[in-house]
C-alpha cells in the first residue's frame, strides 16, 4: 500500500490544528484505487457528525465509479455510502446523536428542510441526496463525516445485530422503494425480478413483505438462481437457457405479471419487462441506465400500466428498521464474504467477480 | 346515397321475421363509407338492449378505422361509439333499463362479472370493452344493439341536456381517467397538456376539477390554443413556433412540470413529455401509439417519476355524470358543429378537416 | 328430527310440478331450530343458480339470529351464509359457470350492476348484500339458491383443499377486509387484536399479509391466547387478569399501536381501543355492535386517527384465493370440529359452547 | 394600557445585555388580558429566528385560553400563533432565510427531525407541534420568536397579497388537512359542512379544490350562512329553524352524504354527522371537543364509513400557498375586519361578538 507523508508534520509550525490521519479508499482515476492513509474528517458545520466507522460494504455503484462510468467523480475521493458505526463528534446543532451512540448511516444525505425533504423525496435534496463517496468524502475509511447527521443516520440500540444493519445503508430500501413500493406489490400477486444481483435480491426478500403469490426471478447465474430458491422465488428462469418470455406466459396462463421488477439496468432487461407486463401491471425500475431503451407504447399505450423510475430516498428507513429487529426479514442472508477493513483490496477484488465467488454483499469490519 | 333492395321482401315467405331497415353510417374498407339503408339491430342476447340514437357524434378514431390503420374492422361495419338514445327494447335479463329511458352510450361495453370488470378495468373485459363501432355495429346509426346493456348504459333523468351528456360516451372519462387521474393532478401544480385536440380539451376541462396552479397548453394551431385559453389554460405553447421544452423550463424555474399529459400518440410529443418532466412528476399517455418511442432512462431512472397507459374503462362515467348535471363542468364547450343524422358524409367531412373548420366535436342529432 | 309430510304428494295431482325434498337446519323463532326435510330450491330467475353443498359451517351470526337479535328473520328460514359445493343447475343467464362446477359460495350476494357493486361495495348491494340465511334460504342444507350467481360464486379448481375454501365465504374477508386493510397494516407496524374469536383469528392471520412487526392479542380465554400464539400473535394478553392498556402500553414504550382491531362488538373493548391507539393510528372495527359506545373526542381530537366501519364486501375474495391456492396462509388452521352435515344440531351445540369446547370453526360435510 | 418599569434600567449595571421592549397582548389569567410592553424577545437557539410581525389575526383557541379553557396556558403568555411578518434576525444553524425575507409563520412548529415531523405529523413534532402563543410567546406582538424557523416558516415572494397570506397560517391548512383532506372530497360528492365559523368557511373555500357537486353549509345563524352561499355553499340549513338530518336526508334521496366535516366541537353537531353520512362516507372532524360524544356504532357498524380526527399539520402550507399565488382560491374572502396592531384590545372584542360583529377574520396590522 502506498505510504503518505504524514499531515501532522503541519502540526509543527505551531498555531495550525493538529490534523489526524486514518486510511481509507482513495480513488485515484478509472481503474485506480489505493488503501491508504489520509485526513481523517473533522467537523465543518455545525450540523454534521463526524462517524467511526465500524462496518462497511462495497455496492455495485463503486465498481462503476472504479470503471470511469461516473466521471464526475474527482480523483482522491474516498468511496463508499453505506455502513454502520459510532458518532466520534457531533456539531452543535446536532441534538439527536451524542458521541458515543451507535448509527446506521443512510446512503442518501437528506437536510430535512428543503421542498423534496419534506415531500420524502430526499433523493434530490437541494443539499444532499446521494452525496456519499460521490460528492464528498465517503464510509469505506475508518472515519466519515456526515452532514445533516440529525436526518441523515438512524440509532442503533443496544444488542443489535450491526452486520444485517448495514444492509439498512442503501441496498434494503433501494430494492423496497424502488422495487416493491414502485411496484406496488400486493397479497396474491404474480411478480417477476430480472436481475439476482445484490439489489434484486434485496428486492427479493422485501416483496415478501405483501405476500405475493408467486415470485419469478430471472438470471443469467445458476448460482444466483440457486440462492434466489433459498431466498423465497417459487420459480427461476435462466434467461441465457430459456425463452423467458415463453416460460413467464406459460407460468401465467399466457397474462404476463402483475408487476415486473428490472434490477439490472440494460435495455435487453427493460424491454423483457415490457414483454412480459400483464394489462393493469407495474413495471418498477431499480437498474441504473446508461442508455436510452426502447418504449413500445405501440402495444402497451391500451395495457393499463405504469412505469416508474426511482432514485432510493431511504424514507422507509424507520420502517425497514423494524422488520429487521422484528426478524421478519433476515438482511444477514445477502452477506457472502467477510474481511477485515485494512482488506479492502481484497474485498473489491472478491465483489469484482462475484460470479466466480459466488458474492452478494461483503462486509468489511474495522 | 345507395339505395337497398329492402329485405323486407322477405317477409313475404310466410314464416319469416319482418327485417326492418335503417340508415346507418357503413364502412367499406379504406377510404370507402356510405349512409345508406341496412338492417335495424334487434336483442341478441337477454343482457343486449336496442337503442334508438337521439345523439352522436365522430371521433378521431373513426378516422384512423377509416384510413385502414385498423385492418381488424370488417367491411360492413357500422361504425361510432358515442351517442345517447332511447330504449327502444331490452332482453330479459335487463332489469336496469326499461323501453322509453333515455340514455347514455359508452364507448366501453361491460359484462359486469369477469375479472376485469370486477376491478373497474372495464377495457380489458373478457367479453366487452372497446367492440362498439369496431367489432361489433356502432352508433352513427339510428339503432344500435348494446350488450351488456345494465352495465354499459347509463340512465339519463328527464330535463338533462343530452348534447353535453354526449360527452360522457367516450371523450370525457378519455381525458380524465388516461389524462387527469392517471397524472395525478393535484391543486397547486403545474401541468402541461400536449396536443389541444378533443381529447386534449378533456383533459384540460376536467383537470380543473383538481385545480393545478398552472396548466400549459401545447399545440401546433393557434385556433386551437385560442381556445385553449378560453377553457383555462394559463399559458399556451405553438411548438412550430417556439421551442417548447425552452419555454417551459422558464415557466417552471428550470424544474418542469408535475404531470405532462401526451394527447396526441407520436413520437415527438411523448419525447417532449420526457423532456418536461420534473422529478417525482407524472407522464400520463392518452395518445393512441402505432410506433415505439425512445424512453430516455439513461436521464429518467433517478428522476422518480411514473409514466402510465390506459385505454379508458369509463369507470368514473357516474362520477363525471355528477360533475355534468351540476354544472361544474361544461363539456358543451366542446362542440363546434350540429348536423342532422343523415347529413353523417357532411359531418365526417367537417371533422377530417378540423384545422380548416376550427372543429372539435361535432355532434349529430336525429 | 321433526318428520315432514313430502311436498311430492304435490305431484299427484298431474300438471304441477314435482318438488323435491332435502334436509336443512331450519329456524323456528328464537331459541327453536331443527334439521328436517323441506322443499328443495329452484332456479327462480335467469341469473340464480343452485347449489350442491359439500361443506358448509356456523357463524357467530348465526347464533345470534337463534338468540332473536335479528327479530327481521322469519320463522321457517334455512340458515347459513357459507359453505363450497357443486353447481346443480343454472339460469339461462349465467355464463361463468355450469352444472358440475365446484364453486366458494359468498355470504354476500352482488348483483354486479348497481351503483355499490360497481363502486366495490357488494355488502350494500341493491339487490343483495347480505341475505343468504337471513332474507332467503342459506347454505345450512343439502342445496341452496344463490342469486346473480355470476358475481355471487367463486370457482374451485380440481385439486384444491375444499375444506380451507369454505373459510373464504365469509370469514377471511371479513378479518382481512374490515380489520387489516380498514386498519391499514404495514411493514414493521405494532398492532393490537382485540377478541380471538374465529373472526379475530382470521384478521390475525391475513394482518401478516403485510408483515406487521408485533401483533398484540387480547381475550379472556387462556385457550384461544395460546391459539393465537401459534397463529403468528407475538404478544398475547388475558384482559380478565392483567391490565391490558398498562401492558400495551408498556409493550409500545407508551406510544400504543399503530392499528387496533376491534373483533369482539361491545362498548368495552371499543374503548379499550380507544385507549390504546397511538397518535396517527387506527381503529378498524370488526364487531357487530348492538350499543352505542363512547367516542372520547376529548382526547382524540388531536391525534390524527382514524376509526372505520365495515360489513364485509368480499370484494378481495379473488385475491384471498390465490393467498390461499399458493399456501401462503393456512385457513384450515381455524377449524377444529368436522360433522356430517346430517350432524347439525350437534354442531350448532359445540360451536355454542366454543370456550368449553376449544372450537374456532366447524366443517359440516355432506 | 399599563405601563412598564423599562427593562433597560437592567443596562445601566454595565456588562449586562441591554433588553429591547415591545408591545404584545398579554394573558394574565382567566378573562385578564393587556396589550402591554414586554420584552422583545432574543434568539435562544440556533435554530431559530426573529419576526417582526406585519400582520396577525385572533383565533377562536385564543378566546378558548382566554375563557380559561386551557389551563396549561400560564399567566405572562404573549397570544397568538398566526401572522407574516420580516426576519429580523436568524441563528447561526438557518439557512432558508435572513434578515429582511418576508414570511408566512405557521401555527405549528416542526423541528424536521423527530419520527413525527418525518412523517409529515408535525402537530406531533417532539420538540414543537402547536406551542406558539401556548406554550411559547406567541404572534400578537410586535416581535415572535420562531424556533426550528427553516422548518415552521415559509418564503413570501416579493408583490405577494400578505393579508391573504396569514390566512395560510392556521386556518386554511385546518380547514383542508383535517375537513377536507381527511374527508376524502372527490369530484360530484355531495358534502355538508357542520359550522359555519372560520374554519367551517375554510373547508368550504378548499373543499372547491376537488369540485364537489354539492355543499350543504349547516348553521344557527342566518348571516353566516347568506356568507356561506356566496362562498360556494350549493345548499344552507339553518339547524335552529329546521331538522337538518330531515333536509338532507331529501336533498340526498334519502341517501345522506360522502362527506359531512365537523367544524364546531360538541356533542350535537358531532351526532348529527353521525345521522347524515352515507354508506361508504367519511365524517372528517376539525373542532375541538372538550367532551366525549355517543358514537352509534349499533347502526353504523355495517355502514363502512371512516371516522377521522387531526391536528393540523401545516404539511400541506406549500400546496396551498400555490393555490393562493395562483388565485385559485382567495382567503381573502375570510378577512371582515382590520385594526392596527395596537387595537388588539378593540380587536378581540369585536372577535369575541363575531355573531353581533358579523365577524370571521380579523386582522392586525403593525
Amino acid at each position: 500500500m502506498t505510504s503518505l507523508v504524514s499531515d501532522k508534520t503541519a502540526s509543527t509550525k505551531g498555531i495550525e490544528p493538529i490534523i489526524y490521519t486514518m486510511n481509507a479508499l482513495v480513488y485515484h482515476g478509472p481503474g485506480k484505487k489505493a488503501w491508504q492513509q489520509t485526513k481523517k474528517p473533522v467537523i465543518q458545520e455545525t450540523t454534521d457528525a463526524v462517524v467511526k466507522i465500524l462496518k462497511t460494504t462495497i455496492c455495485g455503484t463503486d465498481l462503476h465509479i472504479m470503471k470511469g462510468d461516473l466521471p464526475e467523480v474527482k480523483e482522491g475521493r474516498i468511496l463508499g455510502h453505506e455502513g454502520v458505526g459510532i458518532i466520534e463528534e457531533v456539531g452543535s446543532s446536532v441534538s439527536n446523536f451524542k458521541k458515543g451512540d451507535h448509527v446506521i448511516i443512510s446512503c442518501v444525505t437528506s437536510c430535512g428542510k428543503c421542498e423534496y425533504c419534506k415531500k420524502g423525496m430526499y433523493s434530490h435534496c437541494e443539499k444532499g441526496g446521494w452525496i456519499l463517496g460521490y460528492m464528498i468524502d465517503g464510509t469505506q475509511a475508518e472515519y466519515v463525516r456526515i452532514p445533516y447527521a440529525d436526518n441523515s443516520l438512524y440509532a442503533i440500540p443496544a444488542g443489535s445485530d450491526e452486520e444485517a444493519l448495514v444492509m439498512l445503508s442503501d441496498i434494503l430500501p433501494t430494492g423496497f422503494e424502488c422495487g416493491v413500493l414502485n411496484g406496488q406489490v400486493k397479497p396474491g400477486d404474480t411478480i417477476a425480478i430480472v436481475g439476482a444481483g445484490p439489489v434484486g435480491m434485496a428486492a427479493l426478500l422485501t416483496a415478501q413483505f405483501y405476500t405475493p403469490a408467486e415470485i419469478i426471478v430471472i438470471d443469467q447465474d445458476d448460482n444466483r438462481l440457486a440462492v434466489a430458491k433459498t431466498f423465497g422465488a417459487t420459480h427461476t428462469i435462466n434467461s441465457s437457457g430459456e425463452n423467458a418470455i415463453d416460460k413467464i406466459k406459460s407460468l401465467t396462463a399466457g397474462k404476463g405479471v402483475d408487476t415486473a421488477i428490472e434490477a439490472v439496468g440494460l435495455p435487453a432487461t427493460f424491454e423483457l419487462c415490457e414483454a412480459i407486463i400483464a394489462p393493469g401491471g407495474h413495471i418498477a425500475n431499480i437498474g441504473v441506465h446508461g442508455k436510452s431503451v426502447t418504449l413500445h407504447l405501440e402495444t402497451l399505450w391500451s395495457r393499463n400500466i405504469s412505469i416508474t423510475t426511482r432514485l432510493v430516498d431511504t424514507v422507509t428507513t424507520p420502517m425497514l428498521f423494524k422488520t429487521v429487529q422484528s426478524k421478519k426479514i433476515e438482511p444477514k442472508k445477502l452477506i457472502t464474504h467477510r474481511f477485515k477493513l485494512s482488506q479492502m483490496i481484497e474485498a473489491y477484488d472478491t465483489f469484482e467477480h462475484a460470479a466466480r465467488e459466488k458474492a452478494l454483499k461483503v462486509i468489511l469490519e474495522n
